[in-house]
C-alpha cells in the first residue's frame, strides 16, 4: 500500500485538542453560557475530527489484511489502498453521539440551569421526551453503517442494493408511529383552494420518509468514483445544513438579510435572544434545529478528518459505508427536525446527477460496471468515459440521447457506416463537467464538483428564503 | 463447502407459519386476550425461527465468497464451512425487535384496551416511557453485533477483545444515567447491620453493569470450539430466563411450589390473575419480566433456528458475532429487568469454565491458540487436548496444577526424567468432561455440556427460590 498521508503538524493538533477541551469544560464554568449543550457538541466534534485524522491511517494495514482494499482505477500505481474506511468515520461518529446522551438529556448542566438570564431558552433547551427520537436516529445510523459495511464485504449488486436504506429507516418509522408523529404537511398557497392549509398524508408520510433515506443514500453512492467525491459532497451539504440551523438559534444580536433585493416580499430576520430570529419565537423550532446541529457538527468533523486522507491522491477509500451513513444522517435530520424540503434543496447536484443517470439506471442506455471518467496517463487528464451500443439503439433511446446531446449534457459518437449512435459519454455529472469544460485533472474535477455543490447550496438558500414566501406563508411548521 | 442441511419437512414449516400468524392476528380478534403484546412476541419469534432456518443455508455461499469461512478442526473433511453466520441470527433478531416497537409501545391494541376484564393488567401492560430503555437495549445489541462481526473480519486477538463488550454497553449506561436510573441494591440480611437495607452503589453500579456485559459475552466466547457448543448454551440460558419470567406473569390459575421440602421457610406462589404470583401484585415486576420475555423469546427462536444448522456435523459456524449478540442480550435483560443476580445463577457452567480457565488466561499455564479437545480420527472420539511446558513450570504454577489435578479438574503428565509437570490437559470445561468421563464423540460431548447447563439451571432455580429466602426477605426489588 502507498504510505499513509502524514498527519498535520503536532502544534496544530495539540491546539485543536485544547480548543475541544475548552468547549467541553466551558459549560461548567461560571458565568454559564446559554445553550451549554451546543458547547459540548462543538467540543465533541473537534474530538471526532482529531480521532478520525489519527485512526484512519492507523487501521489502514488491518483493513488491507482483512481484504478490505481497492485499487485506484485512475492511478498508474496499482498497489492496494484501504477500502471501506467510512466504517472508521461511522464508528467514531456514532460512539460520540452515544457518549453525548447524558449531556443532551440529563441534568448534567443543572448548575447552569439555575443561572437564568435573558437567554432563558437554554434552560429548557432539550426536552427529555425527545430521547427516544434521538435513540431511534442512532439506531437508523447504526443500521445504515452495518448495511453499508455488509455491502462492502459481500459486494451486493447495485440493482439489489437500492432499497437497502429502507431497512435502515425502519427504526425512524416505528418510533415515529409509536410516538404518534405528526403526518400533516403544509400545503403550498396555490393549492390551498383544493386541499386546505394542512393535509394529512397518513401512511404516505411514512413512505415519503423511507424514500428520503433511500434517495439521500443512493444519490451519494452513484456520485462516486474519483478521489474525494463522496466525502466532499457530504462536507458541503453538512455545512449548508449547519448554516441553515444557525439561523434559528437565539443569537445575542439580531440582523436582517435584505432579501427584498431578490424580489421577495418577506424580510428575513435572523437571531435575537428571545424571539430567536427565524424561529419566530417558537421554542419547538429552536429545539429541532439544535437536534439537527447535534447530528451535523460531528458528521462534518468526521467527514473533514476523512477527507484529509481521501483527498487526491487518496490514501483511504470510503467504501459504501460512508455513503450509507452520511446519507442516512441527512435523512435523519431532515425527517426528525422537519425540514426535509429544505434538505432536498441542498441535494440539487445529486438530483441533477440522478435525473441524468436515469437512462442508464433504467436500461435505456447500456450501463458499464464503472462509469468513472477515463484517464489519459500521458497527460494525467480525465476524459469522459463512454458507454458503447452493441447493436443500434432503439428509437426511444436515440431520441433521449439526442435531446441530452442538444442540451450539452452528453456527447455522442455516430457509427462510422450506419450513422446511428455508436457510443455516448456516460450519463453522470462528472462526465458532464468533462464534456462541457474539457479534460481536466482528477483534483480539478473534484474541485469543480465541490464548486457546483456550493453553488447549489447558495441557490437553495435563495429559493428557501427568497422564493418560498411566494408559495408558503409564514406558518413554517 | 459441504451441502447445507436440508430444511425440515414442508408441512411442519407451513404449520409453524400458520401458528405464528395466528399469534400475530389473535390480539385483534374478539374476545381480546390479556397481554396481547405477548401474543405478538410469540408470533414474531416463530417468524424469526422460520426466517433463521431458511436464511442460514441460503446465504452460506455468499459468506464463503466473502471469505467468511472456517475449517472444522475436528473433522477429516477440510472443505470450508460458512463462518460468522451469527450475523444472520443477529440481523433477524434485531430487525424483528424493531418491527415489534409499534406493538409494544403504541396503542396498536387500543380496541383491546377497552375490553377491561379481571386481567386488567393488560391495559397498562407496557408504559410508553420505557421506549427509550427498549431503544437503548437495541442499540447495545446492534453495537455488539457490529463488534462481533468486526472481530470476525479483523480477527482481533483475544487479549485485546476482552474489553470490547464494554463499548456495546455504553448506550445502556448512558440512557440509564440520563433517565436517572436507580443505583440502589438490596443488601443481604446478614450484612444489613453494616450497610442498612439499601445501599447506593452510585458509579460502581455502572461499572457492575458494564462488567456484566463483558462477562456474559466473553464467557460464551471462551466456551467454544465444538459443534453447537456456543448456541446450545444460549438456548438453555434463554429457556431458563423465559421460565423465570413466566413465574411473574398474571396466569389465570394460581399454584404453589412446595419449596419447604427443600428446607426453605418461604412458600413460592406462582400465577394468580391480579396478584401475578411471584410479582406480589407489583405491576412494575410484571412489566420488567414482560420486557425480558420480549427480548428472550425471539432470541431463543433465532438460536434454535441456527442450532439446526450448527448441530453436529456443523453446516454453519456462529463466529464471534453470535457470542457477542447473545451475551449482550442476556446482559440487557439482566440489567434492564433488574434480575442480574438471578441471571448470573444461570451462568454456573460458564463461571466454572472461566474460573478453571484462569491459570491459562492469566499466563500461569501456557495457552495454545486453540484449546478444543483433540480428535482421534480412528475411533472418532475426542480426547483432552494438552498444554505443554517448554521449561519446567514455576512453583506457583506447579501448586495450582497439582490442586486442580487433585480435584480431578485436570490431568498432568510428568516429565520422563525430571519428574516436573511436562504437560497438562487444557483447562476448559470440555476437557474436564473428557478427563472425568473418558473419551467420547463430539456430539456426545456437546450433549454432556447441555446436560451440565440444564443441571446448572435447576440448581439456579433452587438457590433463587429455595435458598434466597435465607439471605433476602420478601422485598425483591
Amino acid at each position: 500500500m502507498p504510505p499513509p498521508r502524514p498527519l498535520p503538524s503536532t502544534p496544530l493538533l495539540v491546539g485543536l485538542l485544547a480548543i475541544a477541551t475548552w468547549f467541553v469544560v466551558r459549560p461548567f464554568v461560571d458565568p454559564f453560557p446559554p445553550l451549554p449543550t451546543l458547547y459540548t457538541s462543538v467540543g465533541f466534534s473537534l474530538y471526532a475530527l482529531l480521532a478520525t485524522l489519527y485512526v484512519i491511517p492507523a487501521v489502514g494495514p488491518a483493513f488491507i489484511r482483512a481484504n478490505l482494499k481497492g485499487v485506484d482505477l485512475l492511478k498508474l500505481d496499482k498497489s492496494p489502498v484501504p477500502e471501506s474506511q467510512g466504517l472508521v468515520c461511522a464508528s467514531i461518529y456514532i460512539l460520540l453521539l452515544i457518549l453525548f446522551i447524558p449531556f443532551a438529556f440529563s441534568n448534567a448542566f443543572s448548575s447552569t440551569m439555575s443561572a437564568k438570564g435573558p437567554e432563558g431558552l437554554s434552560v429548557i433547551e432539550f426536552p427529555h421526551y425527545q430521547l427516544s427520537v434521538y435513540l431511534s436516529s442512532l439506531l437508523s445510523l447504526l443500521i445504515a453503517t452495518v448495511l453499508g459495511f455488509l455491502d462492502d464485504v459481500f459486494d451486493i449488486r447495485w440493482r439489489h442494493k437500492i432499497p437497502i436504506p429502507i431497512i435502515a429507516s425502519i427504526p425512524l418509522l416505528m418510533v415515529y408511529y409509536a410516538e404518534k408523529g405528526n403526518t400533516n404537511v403544509v400545503v403550498p398557497l396555490p393549492l390551498r383552494f383544493l386541499f386546505g392549509t394542512l393535509v394529512n398524508l397518513g401512511p404516505l408520510y411514512y413512505i415519503y420518509m423511507s424514500l428520503l433515506s433511500t434517495f439521500a443514500t443512493n444519490s451519494f453512492n452513484i456520485l462516486a468514483g474519483i478521489n474525494g467525491s463522496e466525502v466532499s459532497q457530504a462536507v458541503i451539504i453538512a455545512l449548508s445544513v449547519i448554516l441553515n440551523d444557525l439561523l434559528y438559534l437565539p443569537w445575542p444580536l439580531d440582523f436582517r438579510i435584505p432579501l427584498h433585493l431578490l424580489g421577495s416580499h418577506t424580510e428575513v430576520e435572523v437571531g435575537g435572544v428571545w424571539s430567536a430570529g427565524m424561529a419566530y419565537g417558537s421554542r419547538e423550532l429552536v429545539e429541532r434545529h439544535l437536534f439537527s446541529l447535534y447530528f451535523m457538527l460531528p458528521l462534518l468533523a468526521v467527514c473533514l478528518g476523512f477527507m484529509y486522507h481521501n483527498w487526491y491522491p487518496a490514501r483511504a477509500f470510503p467504501g459504501d459505508t460512508l455513503c450509507y451513513v452520511t446519507g442516512m444522517a441527512f435523512a435523519v435530520v431532515g425527517i426528525q427536525a422537519h425540514f426535509s424540503k429544505t434538505l432536498l434543496l441542498f441535494f440539487l447536484p445529486q438530483i441533477f446527477n440522478f435525473v441524468l443517470s436515469c437512462p442508464q439506471l433504467f436500461g435505456l442506455v447500456p450501463c458499464p460496471r464503472h462509469r468513472v471518467p477515463r484517464i489519459d496517463h500521458d497527460t494525467n487528464l480525465l476524459h469522459p468515459s463512454q458507454a458503447y451500443f452493441e447493436k443500434s439503439p432503439s428509437p426511444l433511446t436515440t431520441m433521449v440521447l439526442r435531446i441530452l446531446a442538444a442540451l450539452g449534457l452528453a456527447k455522442l459518437t455516430p457509427h462510422p457506416t450506419t450513422g446511428t449512435i455508436a457510443s455516448t459519454t456516460n450519463l453522470t455529472i462528472l462526465n458532464f463537467f468533462l464534456v462541457r469544460l474539457g479534460p481536466m485533472s482528477e483534483k480539478r474535477l473534484v474541485q469543480t464538483l465541490m464548486g457546483a455543490q456550493v453553488a447549489g447550496s447558495v441557490l437553495a438558500f435563495v429559493v428557501r428564503y427568497g422564493l418560498a414566501g411566494l408559495v408558503y406563508d409564514g406558518n413554517r411548521r
